[in-house]
């Protein structure tokens, strides 16, 4: 048998240790895991509410088109039903992108450091990967990504807010951005934690998908709806564009539950500005602290931060994983002197900023 | 922007009509659906309940390992833990073997009929699909598929029971076929209804694994187990297989709820054992229907059968639709005379003869 040889450079997915593994090696009766950017206020009662009938319908197909889901979400979001695609989490959209348009005979531009599932499919359809280092403010250096293009380009990624710094592409750099790319390109506009975003010149990017059909924003359920269980994520993009890439979906890919929790947790908006409320409290509570002692970050318009420690970053992530708590080294990342740390509640941020002072 | 060619000659997913439309539409009060192979007795109670604690945790993603239902199915199969992979239903299984295996440069031979996620995605890959004529008896021409192999080919399909005409692979036919393949043709051995087969010769599959490093075997908790909507799906393979293919699949590709739903179906082999009690009951009653109307079928080993009706399946498909019964038309299938009906309850089954019995 011959895999593709570009498999054969990708690491299988490492799993993570399980809460109950913590709990058994380290002798911990707590452990909370401020790792993946999860939502620590959960979701909507709603959509738990929403699943009681769904489990006595569990031996049916989902609706492979989320009908239902498709007609609440294009109301919520003012678009039409036929821009709208549905993934298995936005992680599989990223998926669906790089199989419709990528090959070993073609390249695609991102940051460095990003969500790395772009750059990981990217090479599996066999691709050249650009990476361009990011601003020292954390910001895409969208300039010089603009420059990396050429004839053979077919997607630029902009994660905005970006994963793992936190930092987002202002209104006025996206608009220029977008007005330089050539329209060949494809953007991809990674809006994963979207919801969470305060800033006032963050861009709303669905009145720009009239003027470029070569944009594609991608949303989730996944961080703010806290439906991480769930898998569902969505692209917005012009009918046309939706049109061509919907064949390299998998006919089911949500799943019946997933579809009828996203309806209940969009009509639950209180519940989201809420915990977009409590994050900003607690994004302060690190910022508080790292003023304090010193350190430098990124502001950011997520549900995580990114600081920089000075020190190795595996070290304090081994010596906070023994305390019960487990965090996100940087070092995988591209920060190998930071921790990414997700916001959790009032209280879990007060204990990880006491034990890490004590390591200080 | 330049989508990939074979993209273009692909059709986006034609959704079905939903059964609340059907009713609309036809003005009736109930509305049987026996066109996808759901299980018609619902799942495990002990499904439904174990979905109730992880309600409580929808905000955390899925243990990307699916460590838990890893160690379960590991030793319900008695194989390695590292033997098995996980997918969003064990279409993403296809669509992940495609994407390990198929390029422009290759070619892949598959049955026809026979699923179509096979072809579907080796398309999308740019593979040439070598489609070899089923005999007969619906049987796959294992003869015919090894002589259309050349150094070319990486992947042979073998669907066993095959959808849609419901007939399996012998033992002594699969074992000759094994033996006689090429050491580089990965053979995909998809069994997705293998918990109702009762034929005495249909081969025990896992234990072939030893002897043949290029084969892999496909399941499902979709059929039998009754968990379609919830999208799990599963390989079967040497661990060096299977880590080659893993960085092919998304790190969260099948839900926390999946994985504890089908925890606590395998758990449940009474009501495994019952439905496919059940459903030999059932086939029988449309065996003796076509006896009885000397109308040809297809001896079936899982759930569906095919019927050949002797004239335009579409306009059967509309008759019955009209009726409240939706089944599929067989002429999408290669069948173009010829519905593949889903066996249903034995009252699901009754009613929807006796309407095929008036319209003959």
């Amino acid at each position: 048998m011959r895999i593709k040889e570009q498999l054969k450079q990708l690491k299988p997915y490492q799993p993570g240790k399980p809460i109950e593994e913590v709990k058994r090696e380290y002798g911990l009766d707590k452990v909370v895991k401020l790792a993946s950017n999860e939502n620590p206020f959960g979701c909507s009662e709603a959509a738990k509410e929403a699943l009681q009938q769904e489990i006595e319908q569990l031996a049916l197909y989902p609706d492979g088109y989320s009908a239902a889901l498709r007609t609440r979400l294009s109301e919520h979001l003012n678009v039409s039903e036929k821009s709208l695609i549905f993934g298995n989490g936005s992680d599989e959209l990223v998926q669906i992108i790089c199989r419709s348009f990528l090959n070993e005979k073609t390249n695609t531009i991102t940051a460095a450091s990003t969500f790395p599932q772009y750059k990981h499919n990217a090479v599996i359809e066999g691709a050249e990967v650009r990476e361009i280092a990011i601003r020292q403010d954390g910001g895409h250096d969208l300039d010089a990504m603009l420059a990396a293009i050429d004839e053979n380009t077919q997607i630029v990624w902009v994660c905005s807010p970006n994963n793992p710094t936190g930092t987002y592409t202002a209104e006025s750099e996206l608009l220029s951005f977008l007005n330089r790319v050539p329209s060949h390109v494809l953007v991809v506009l990674d809006e994963a934690y979207y919801e969470y975003v305060t800033a006032e010149d963050y861009p709303e990017s669905i009145p720009l998908l009239e003027k470029h059909p070569n944009l594609i924003i991608l949303r989730t359920f996944s961080k703010a709806y806290g439906l991480a269980a769930l898998r569902v994520g969505y692209g917005i993009a012009s009918e046309a564009l939706i049109r061509q890439i919907e064949p390299a979906r998998e006919p089911f890919n949500t799943s019946r539950l997933g579809q009828a929790a996203a309806i209940a947790a969009l009509s639950d908006q209180d519940f989201i500005a809420s915990c977009v409320k409590k994050n900003a409290a607690g994004l302060k509570q690190y910022y508080d602290f790292a003023k304090t002692h010193g350190l430098r970050y990124y502001p950011s318009q997520t549900n995580f931060v990114l600081i920089d420690f000075n020190r190795p970053a595996d070290e304090l992530f081994q010596a906070l994983l023994q305390k019960g708590y487990i965090v996100r080294s940087g070092n995988a990342l591209g920060f190998p002197t930071s921790l990414r740390i997700t916001i959790g509640t009032k209280e879990q941020n007060e204990e990880i900023l006491t034990i890490l002072a004590e390591m200080l």
